[in-house]
């Protein structure tokens, strides 16, 4: 039986389930990340105060950095006035928030008709993740 | 025909032809809105520096503030590592970004296990767009 939460059922999850939740870092106030959450990694994320989201590539739960140690505590939990969408305010461990070893996924800036990386890759995501 | 734009075709467009776009205020850094973009959205935005969304309620091209005022002014666009989500970097005309007459949409905390509302209502909706 699922447990009763009514902050839960508050949240309009899209027709898969989800919703977009905005990762924001607490001290450099940067937009970290985007990803996706279904009620369960919401709710391990308020259980936790550990973000979970739902990987639509793998089609699985996911501890953000479960692999790459690059966890991000969160501060705060939000949700936007119709209710389809969630934003936190975290503490991004390890600096790094992207899999490309950027400080963050939003690192291509609209420029002259294209898109430019404009941001530094603090590490190698090969010594993030490993070889294999 | 549709003219050829190479970071246009760049986003990956979801089955509906949409990407969630963020806006941030330059200003206070606050994450003000999560709202969607079909490409038409996005195009205008970058040719007029002015923040257009696709309305998924209305089923229209929504130019942000035609009704309200509330214009967000363009300083950089912005997209993430796997080109399916936008970041805007905006100045908020008017100071506020919600149809609710909050400063911005994010304003429901979670708390002891309900939403919250946290910020305080700026001005009165009728307000903003007349009663009826």
């Amino acid at each position: 039986m699922k447990a009763v939460k009514p902050w839960l059922d508050d949240v309009r999850w899209n027709s898969d389930g989800l919703v977009p939740a905005v990762a924001q870092d607490a001290a450099s106030h940067k937009v970290l990340t985007l990803a996706w959450m279904n009620r369960d990694a919401l709710e391990r994320t308020a259980a936790t105060l550990e973000a979970h989201y739902w990987s639509r590539s793998r089609g699985k739960l996911w501890r953000k950095g479960e692999t790459s140690g690059h966890v991000q505590r969160v501060r705060e939990i939000r949700l936007d006035c119709d209710s389809d969408a969630i934003l936190l305010l975290v503490e991004q461990i390890g600096g790094i928030a992207c899999h490309t070893g950027h400080e963050r996924c939003f690192y291509l800036k609209l420029d002259d008709g294209a898109w430019h990386d404009v941001e530094p890759v603090l590490k190698d995501p090969k010594a993030i993740y490993g070889d294999g």
